[in-house]
């Protein structure tokens, strides 16, 4: 486990390679300033104004979300809003289709980390993975992963779940980590699903306590937050996080 | 109107700064050779294959659509398997969202023409547009186009009209054009609509003969064709093109 794993990943309670859901679940579960902290808060959509990023950044310094999500235009603005509240910025690229240049990618994740950046999302690309260009899927992700790195940010990988099979899904999952993903993620929430729990639980059966795995997609209720985490998330991100923490009694 | 924008539209009824779309409409509609020289034969699903890559190509040299247009990834693909065709190969840059770094989308553009890409699709940044941010709008756009022309290159910007106010989509078409778009492009069909009459006619309303309007997202069928041709478009794009092709009698 790198450095930047161990950092990222620093609340789980990782026991000789196995993961306890079930006790990690229970502690994050205990109020919402514990949920708070294991939520990703996410603004991704493609309209998002300049007045929702800075909703969004006020309402994670509050409840200090353990970061905020956003695209690659607000990223600059979001770590100038979040300076000082310890909250850091993940920015996203060549979401949520997975489909641009490893040129580009590797080029705007250096940018967006000299722009402030913590936390990469890229997607793992998908058609590549369906065309059996599986080493191709390997240097995608591990270019990224070594300008994340390099820099002390981190990287998660977004599997987009829905659009594969179950022996994708598990490809998916051994490629991204022995490519150097620091967490994997089930879903973009732009394609045909979200977060289920039996993909977490896959996820989770692959890597072991060798990465993060984080759910997103979709996820809008307490409910659905504990169902995954019971399955084995150790991360969640939602646009509807503040909803999600008022259902615990968040103000 | 700039060299590249006259090669591009040269197959367009221009008349003194108006567009007939009447004519052009019947003209295109004349037979599904006519068709296909104005379809943007696409694939773009997250998921595309390889395989699927070479048939798109096949089915673009077969048919002789105005271009094929794919994601970055199969850029290279798609420029050796269309050699000697003459159906040039377009390709998106921070697609579907629109929210990459600037900097990211010239570098992209800049690779994909390296590539062999005679055309680029770009999406108008949505939440600047939205915050009131036209200058950024200008400049994202100013700096691909820049990018694109330097090197021969037509450039489409999509205004992912089903997002828009009636003002914004006014103002996007407007912004779009004077920062040097060869053609304006309603919808990437990945948000929650796709082309109407309506928006084409607004749009060709707005830019008259000074750039393309491309309908796009979500074209199933000649009638759908036909009711965008007659509001004003000059290009349809499509992943159903083959099949609207056939309801002309190709076979």
């Amino acid at each position: 486990m790198s450095a930047t794993v161990a950092v990222q990943n620093s609340d789980l309670d990782f026991d000789h390679g196995t993961f306890d859901s079930a006790a990690f679940a229970s502690k994050a579960l205990a109020g919402w300033q514990s949920l708070a902290a294991v939520i990703d808060h996410s603004l991704l959509k493609p309209d998002a104004t300049r007045l929702q990023v800075e909703t969004l950044c006020s309402e994670a310094a509050r409840y200090h979300f353990a970061c905020v999500v956003v695209n690659p235009i607000w990223t600059a603005a979001a770590v100038r809003l979040l300076e000082g509240t310890g909250v850091p910025v993940a920015a996203t690229i060549g979401f949520p289709l997975g489909a641009s240049l490893v040129s580009a990618q590797r080029q705007e994740a250096a940018a967006l980390i000299r722009l402030g950046a913590r936390e990469l999302g890229m997607v793992l690309p998908l058609g590549q993975l369906k065309s059996g260009n599986y080493h191709a899927v390997d240097h995608a992700i591990r270019s990224v992963a070594a300008v994340a790195h390099e820099r002390r940010a981190a990287l998660k990988v977004n599997l987009e779940t829905c659009l594969l099979t179950m022996e994708e899904k598990l490809r998916a999952s051994e490629i991204a980590i022995q490519a150097g993903a620091d967490f994997i993620n089930t879903a973009t929430g732009f394609a045909s699903g979200g977060a289920t729990p039996a993909d977490v639980a896959l996820m989770r059966g692959v890597v072991g306590a060798r990465c993060g795995v984080k759910a997103a997609g979709r996820i809008r209720n307490v409910e659905q937050v504990r169902a995954l985490l019971e399955a084995g998330a150790n991360r969640i991100g939602s646009s509807a996080s503040v909803a999600i923490l008022r259902e615990l009694g968040a103000e």
